[in-house]
């Protein structure tokens, strides 16, 4: 669609009380990333000229978070969804395109429903109004979407004013809207706060349209797509949802899930072909792992990638800038932050790898910490190919460790090791004969 | 309620076969504790002045784990629910108030409900006994409430013995009374066990008091609160319903739980506001989270308490008494157990923490352990504000680290480091070229 | 049933296409192990004399995971499910048995639906062909099975073909059959293809056996047991079933599941009485828990016993061939491999215990690492009995330290230590006084 014609408005003013919040509503995580942050990255697929949020309190936090995505204005005081829109005043006055009305806390649209509803709005009769219905299993009070014969919108009945066969209808209305520019504003200030609420009410607007001749109409979503969020039950249903399509998409895909409903993913997860999940593995955003991995249990990863054929788990924890090469493994109790380990290479065991190159088919013994931070900066270590680190040792970076070399068990490496080498660190091992019974004779006597 | 009109008497001699268990059944724990106390501590709200439990094997368990919250009497043989009720003569002939009958494996039951079971004894005509009835979506084989026009109990009837019309009565009887304690004994004197099963039943007592004049009445529940436990299916049943309403509270009091139902709740676990749990977490007894805390995935909490504004986990242990002050950060692989970890501190990773006071903003390498048993004794470890510790250092408790002190990674600090001092142990790091080299020439001629 | 009467047909050429797969279809696990192998352990309870399976690519696959079990044909070119019957000519047209033809990709039939199944091809009127039957929840596209007054199968009608009264008809077609071996060729031979996939459907030989007046008949299963396995989903879904039915097998056994629906089991996982398994543990293949044991959180078990009265976890992994000793205790961040822990002894944090042997009683320290690996060879380790451990201690296998020793904390220890001595490799503590703030002061003017 033209970039010239569409601009969106985002409602995001409510003070989401129930969400018993500091962080505003509209910037709880879903699949790992602001539900608001959902809304803007569909809209990039219809390329608006502006983007409009309308917030209340918490605008810095909002603002914040959207960076230059998009324009944040105050609404203040709040006097209604009409009113939301009254305020875009400077933004949108004198704008002859399409205007698209959504919400903060409605971020599972897909671009698909958008792109129906502004085609609706430019289609047949040219419609002032389109409003985005939906039919949901449970109508409860939603207001009513009273569509004639012929599919034109006669009216947005509330629940309260909806006579019994009105209520029988199942078409509701989600409060989205395609507006066009060009008369939007007359609609607006049309708009009056006489009722009980003593709010103005975008709604209204298909009546005031009505009445000035011209024509509304309505598309239709999936109720999963325009179900709002409110409350962090709410929150965690829509995010349960989220979950569940992840783990069907990648089943489809090939990926397999060994307990699906114990697999975490984020928005942004990529898994290839032939993986195999154990139960119980976290997804942060940002994670990719290829092709034949296997991901045993309890591992929880982010901003991480995992190369073909490699092993990971269980409890492995990769942060940022992990990169785990081909067929190398990552074994239970380890935890890699931006590092790369080359192909073939093993950390099987209860070790910190952070700030490190670990050369292909190195060998890192259990217990192995690279000391990568003195409390005020941090250092790089480098391990060779083939490169074999005895257990319980520490790597004090900045340091190097050779191809082939040996570091001998419980050492403390603080100089480069060349190739080849054996390097060790350790005192004698000395011995006191019957230390230890006499020892526990002396404390059981106690 | 005044104390002095209310006995409770609990029925708990059941064997409890079905449970396959060495553990009597009143004791299996619900939400971390056993479901006898669950029952004692609704109690507590209603202030009786005697708690009996009537107790068959397991007498011992069940005196240990009430200890002198309650009485326990025994039932031998045991001759029916009547019969158990019978042997509390010696505690309850000649008390004057009201008897509460309750059930060991019926644990859920709100206090709510139980005052008003006592408020319709206490009320309108003065009935001898109010049954608590409950509508379960099936009423399987349950008795059916025979209730006339005016409310008044008439009859209970035996599914067995119920007629079609009866077996079309949804409100069936949870076995749960409360009784006139002036008649009781009388009534109760009347039981007889003509009947297959050759028991003397609590039910009749209804019939005998009707037969005798008395007014009998109903109370009713939901049918949540009185279903019995009697096998660990039933109990992992109960147990996901107590789950379920703790994590709904939680989110509705303003805690985001990315995956509900990975979360595992004690009965006393408090949280507070804004903190963010990724899925699976498990807290034991005793948990206090305040506001602002994250707690990262596969974590695993008894007895601790996190202050404001921490980070804890993923992977992280605490034990009872370990207390993390205000922003303050367990990492991964990390276990703390009776210790003050202060503010601003961190523990990043694989350490252990046991009997440890550490000052505010210190840092603890990798691999960190505080050596706090010697086979006998526990004994402290004190490490001062803004410390550093070096990667893979024991700490040989008892022991001091100054405030600012700084310790090489890989040492054995085993006498007090000064403040502001460098303590390390160390060997020499020592090289022979070559040698690694030679040791895979003479491995893969082998 | 006598072993020369049967022989079992195993259709597993199919493409598996929908798996996205590398891996043969019928060797995707399910509860631990291929599902091709579920199907060929129920089969032992009947001790087929021939098993045929009929695979297309992936043969090898087959072959190599089958071995010696079944015999693996090739079906080339794959022209429908009556031809893949038709190829095993070599191996069974003579036999004058009964022949069971199976699907590779529905693994979860039980010995007693197949014992049925063969008693109904055995039983009155003889018939040549019986179908395994099954009555859907949801009959879907299903092949309708004809049935008479008599119980006498008239036809299976397709989906497509059923008039709108045989679409009532609940009772659906597996594609399960028994044949009776002397003809089942003489049917086979007259199957055609004149069908809109210009197949040969093995169905089709209900309608052949009929018209040469043979008699047919239907024996019926459960759904759950006949279900195919075609996706990813599918194969989660069956797995899910698979847990289920362990979780409540379990517990009706006397075992104590917190949150049953986070605990996997494999196909041969046995647990004792009185065991209580917190939240999120993962069985794999080969594990044993006696009675009594306490699995806390986030363990993770393959090929490992653990005998009465042990404690395990959270966090303890325990790979094959770990044996925990009655009483023992293995904690947190512990990883255990082809290692016996003896009676009452403890390993609780942070450890890493391979190839070992560690005598009861004794007690391993935070930390201790057996470097049981030099990069070719495993060695072993052996602990005596009351032996102390002291924190981050390696030890170098192989070696022996001696019953009741005390090894001090940070050790690298290389040589045997004696019975009740104390060994220790630690170089002398030094201290620079002042060095940390001088140090700091360096770093904050940077």
């Amino acid at each position: 669609m033209s970039q010239q014609d569409l601009a969106v408005v985002i409602l995001a003013a409510g003070k989401g009380t129930r969400m018993k919040s500091n962080l505003h509503k509209v910037l709880h995580p879903l699949g790992g990333r602001p539900m608001l942050h959902h809304l803007l990255d569909t809209l990039e697929q219809l390329h608006p000229s502006r983007k409009v949020i309308v917030v209340g309190a918490g605008k810095e936090q909002v603002q914040q978070s959207v960076g230059d995505q998009a324009e944040t204005i105050t609404q203040e005081p709040q006097l209604g969804t009409g009113h939301a829109v009254q305020v875009t005043g400077d933004q949108l006055r004198g704008f002859e395109g399409d205007v698209l009305i959504l919400y903060g806390d409605v971020p599972l649209l897909s671009a698909e429903t958008l792109e129906n509803l502004i085609r609706v709005r430019r289609g047949a009769n040219d419609p002032a109004v389109v409003v985005l219905g939906f039919e949901p299993k449970d109508t409860k009070a939603y207001g009513r979407l009273v569509v004639n014969d012929q599919g034109i919108l006669e009216a947005i009945v509330e629940h309260k004013d909806a006579t019994s066969a009105q209520r029988e209808i199942g078409l509701c209305n989600s409060g989205i809207m395609a507006v066009n520019g060009a008369v939007m504003f007359d609609l607006l200030d049309q708009l009056d706060d006489n009722n009980a609420a003593g709010e103005f009410y975008l709604t209204d607007i298909v009546g005031i349209a009505k009445s000035k001749g011209y024509e509304c109409a309505v598309s239709v979503a999936d109720e999963a797509e325009v179900i709002g969020i409110n409350s962090r039950s709410e929150l965690a249903e829509a995010e349960a949802a989220f979950q569940q399509a992840c783990r069907h998409s990648f089943m489809a895909a090939g990926v397999t899930l060994l307990a699906p409903e114990t697999v975490h993913f984020s928005y942004d997860t990529v898994i290839g072909r032939d993986v195999v999940i154990e139960p119980n593995v976290f997804f942060g955003p940002g994670v990719v792992i290829e092709d034949d991995v296997t991901v045993k249990g309890f591992s929880h990863f982010e901003g991480a990638i995992v190369r073909t054929g490699a092993t990971v788990g269980p409890y492995a924890r990769l942060r940022p800038k992990a990169d785990v090469g081909r067929n190398a493994k990552i074994g239970n109790f380890v935890e890699v932050k931006k590092s790369v380990i080359g192909e073939g290479a093993k950390v099987s065991h209860l070790s910190y790898i952070g700030d490190a190159v670990i050369g292909a088919h190195a060998n890192i013994g259990a217990g192995t910490i690279t000391c990568n931070y003195d409390g005020y900066n941090k250092a790089l270590t480098e391990i060779g190919k083939g490169a074999f680190i005895g257990s319980n040792t520490a790597l004090v970076a900045p340091v190097k460790i050779g191809d082939g070399a040996i570091v001998g068990a419980g050492s403390v490496v603080t100089r480069e090791v060349e190739s080849d080498a054996l390097a060790v660190t350790r005192a004698n091992q000395k011995e006191i004969g019957g230390w230890a019974a006499k020892f526990r004779s002396k404390q059981t006597k106690k």
